[in-house]
């Protein structure tokens, strides 16, 4: 009576199992980037629902022939655009387990050991990442960490309780307003470099969120949001939150908490941090600059899902006082409430978060980090950094480049002279499918984003992706048969970014992430 | 250098499929809730993450031994609490694949086979749902659906677009107010029967949300609405939207959408329907009338992970209008933007949803439905539904007993006469952990709720969850040796429902599920 049976679903999730094991290991035989049309599907799979169900063979033949074509490949080592995502064979395992348990972890009952592993393994992490303390559960203050599915839906959480606290302590402190006039006047602020994500939060949080110039290294300054502050409160308005970033999407930029912080905390201004990408690399001592000031921050994030080798979705948030986000985000009656529930071994998760139900994500986690242990963490890296240094080296050594930017896992380069060379460089690589770079912009400038991402990168995938972007320089800058330089020939039209290319696609997907600093101009 | 050998992934991962096999065939041999303390596996775990990597048969014995004995058992056939949330073979094995891919589709170029195959699967769906044509991006209209991660998210998200195009709608016929006056007028309605969230939705998005009355069967009325949002307006409050539910959370009652929808429309009310359990009966013409008036709706939502055999998380949301959205969410710069997105084969789903990351969750469906076909589906619903039936008939067959309300696959009942019986019932039967059911309030009157849930319930399932409450109830209500009725001295005290004991963590949790009518009380 179930929809398959027993053993047929053993043989179809041991298939599955050899599909994916298979696909991961000859990954790189395949180009990065799928040859396929917009609408291809539509065309391949009926309209409707059949009215039989198929057998399993049937449906792992489709699968190959249908949807796999379709796939761009994140977890390909020649996947060098965005940010990693990197999913890992204990990971894979953990879903598969999760998706079998099939329990939904809205409250202690619903499953203990859901809400408990939680709490254990944010405090792992925290540690791993030398936090500092005042965000872990197991520390005496009331600090507290849980998995919300991405970074953008932190953010948002972070802006929604900094604003409810915010209204609460204002409508004490000017009962002369009414509650819409103070919501009226308050206002938020970030860089122009930060995620579209965090100017989202804003319009859905019905917030002003200003976006501050950051600085030429594309990092936002204390006196910068001093200023900004100092004019808005002059204008009657009510600062909420800053929200900084320690890992710009653009160039991984770290805004400046040192000077960001104090000054938040002086103005009851909330702090939050987001370090989607670059907290993994605070469980490194040598990069442990990157996170200073971070203990007057708020609350934070941080994406096991990017590079904790955790498969998307798994966003690590941390709050250094729990109980704010349970006043601004419960409806329980009175009478029910926990007191002190931050600080519990058992929270109740479902009020940290926007959705009632919860997937068991740290069952997965768990089994990633006993999987690798702390030494082999830390060992993948470093050697990823090594891996983004190996071609910094590459593009330095070539003069006909121009490193704009270095740090992590994240290389930004360019052509040097004209932007339009770097722009057809980058379109004709993207369109030849072999590697996968997206741009942004650096001072004024179109850059690109060399970025080690995939599976299981190796030196020998960075020779590749060099001799790719040196043959494709080559090609563009070389000179024809009659020692004419061919360059002006072939550079594309601007036109090329607009809707129905590739590059244009990409173009459009980077406006909602990569190129904030232009829209802010 | 990866995370684990390829071969031991291998064997890791078809270890986890013959766990997961061995466990959900043999899932009835297990007490349906755990025997564990609050606290208990902080007793188990090192505190800290071990530097060192462990092996994966360590990995899995540790599994067995401390994370399975903390769960509450979800896919059991005797678990009746809550909503079902059920699995599937062959949506676990769509999970698998999806974790093995490990692609994040927020655009189309990021995956062109997560855009596609979800626009394809959300018409199957609303096709398999009878639901109305303009809901369908396959229409010729502006429809379109897209999987969020529940009902939750998707009321929230419902109440933010109302909001904004309530706003910009209003700021042209009140050229007279601020936004900020705007805003702070904002009114939205919803049924005390409504789940949590929906008042949550409020909180968040910083609307006033009134819970209105429900009559008698629960079910919210256009008369109350109508006088509601008459009062409002009058007081110079904008009426924005109203959220009905089909399949309340408590009893399963239907909003009336004939008698409120007219008045939605004709008072430019945004009506969104929560339809998380209930939508599942659409795909049955013998419960067409559940659905009457939907047409009407601006959205809505459907959870396929409660009844319609896919794994949490996936919640299907429906626009009438798409752009809507999109207008509400996009911080794209106006020359990136698509015209028509929300006709597009390709839309660009990130904006339309809180974050920016999204799950190739279509996949999981695609598997499912290929699997089962439209008939098997409508079999399943039908038999489980029969299975109610079947416990309703042995309700109805003892006199102790009186029926509330029986609908789809929830029966909800009481013991006649004080609430205290039926309380101390529930509570015996939790505590004895054969089954799991829990309680709502009927008419002011405490009630349990019988729900069919667990992978594959049987008829058999039905007689051993009757057994176990006909059996409590002789011990509960007989007599002694002495001819006594020893009732009396058996009931528990109302302290049994605050915070230390397994029913009142269970109240606990009911107080943001079901109970939402005695807070508005």
């Amino acid at each position: 009576m179930a929809n398959m049976d027993i053993d047929e679903f053993k043989e179809f999730g041991k298939a599955a199992i050899d599909f994916v094991a298979d696909y991961l290991v000859n990954i790189r035989d395949r180009d990065v980037l799928p040859s396929v049309e917009p609408g291809y599907l539509h065309d391949l799979l009926p309209n409707e629902i059949p009215e039989k169900g198929d057998d399993w063979k049937t449906i792992m033949e489709e699968f190959k022939r249908f949807i796999v074509p379709g796939l761009t490949h994140w977890q390909s080592p020649h996947f060098h655009a965005f940010y990693p995502s990197q999913t890992s064979y204990s990971s894979i395992v953990g879903e598969t387990l999760a998706a079998g348990l099939g329990v939904v972890g809205f409250s202690w009952i619903c499953s203990p050991v859901c809400t408990e592993l939680e709490v254990i393994m944010m405090n792992w992490i925290g540690q791993l990442l030398n936090l500092p303390r005042c965000f872990l559960n197991c520390d005496e203050g009331n600090g507290g960490g849980v998995i919300q599915g991405s970074a953008s839906e932190s953010i948002f959480i972070a802006v929604l309780v900094a604003r409810e606290q915010a209204v609460r302590r204002l409508k004490n402190e000017h009962p002369e307003l009414t509650e819409a006039e103070i919501r009226g006047r308050l206002v938020a602020y970030t860089s122009d470099q930060s995620n579209s994500a965090v100017e989202k939060s804003g319009i859905l949080g019905a917030i002003k969120m200003r976006l501050l110039p950051a600085d030429d290294d594309c990092v936002l300054r204390g006196r910068i949001l001093k200023k900004a502050v100092e004019e808005d409160k002059a204008n009657g308005l009510f600062p909420v939150i800053m929200v900084a970033t320690l890992g710009t999407t653009g160039t991984c930029a770290y805004d400046n908490l040192e000077e960001i912080g104090p000054y938040c905390n002086d103005n009851k201004l909330w702090l939050h941090v987001d370090a989607a990408y670059a907290g993994a690399s605070f469980c490194l001592p040598e990069y442990a600059w990157i996170k200073k000031g971070l203990e007057m921050a708020d609350s934070l994030n941080f994406n096991l899902h990017k590079w904790l080798f955790v498969n998307f979705d798994c966003c690590a948030m941390w709050f250094k006082d729990a109980a704010m986000i349970t006043e601004a985000f419960s409806v329980d009656r009175i009478y029910l409430q926990h007191k002190f529930q931050g600080m519990s071994k058992a929270p109740d998760y479902r009020h940290w978060q926007i959705q009632l139900g919860r997937r068991f994500r740290s069952l997965k986690v768990w089994i990633t980090l006993k999987t690798m242990g702390a030494e082999k963490i830390r060992e993948l890296i470093r050697f990823h950094i090594s891996l983004a240094q190996k071609f910094e080296q590459y593009v330095r050594a070539d003069p006909r480049f121009e490193v704009t930017s270095s740090t992590l896992a994240l290389v930004c380069f360019r052509l040097k002279g004209e932007d339009t060379y770097s722009k057809q460089l980058l379109d004709n690589i993207v369109k030849r499918k072999k590697i996968y770079m997206i741009p942004a912009t650096y001072q004024g400038k179109f850059i690109l984003r060399f970025m080690i991402a995939g599976i299981d990168p190796q030196a020998e995938d960075i020779d590749y992706a060099w001799n790719e972007v040196k043959s494709q320089t080559d090609l563009l800058l070389g000179v024809d048969d009659n020692g004419n330089n061919v360059c002006s020939k072939k550079l594309i039209k601007e036109e090329i970014f607009e809707k129905d290319n590739p590059v244009g696609k990409i173009t459009e997907s980077l406006g909602g992430l990569v190129l904030a600093n232009e829209k802010a101009q």
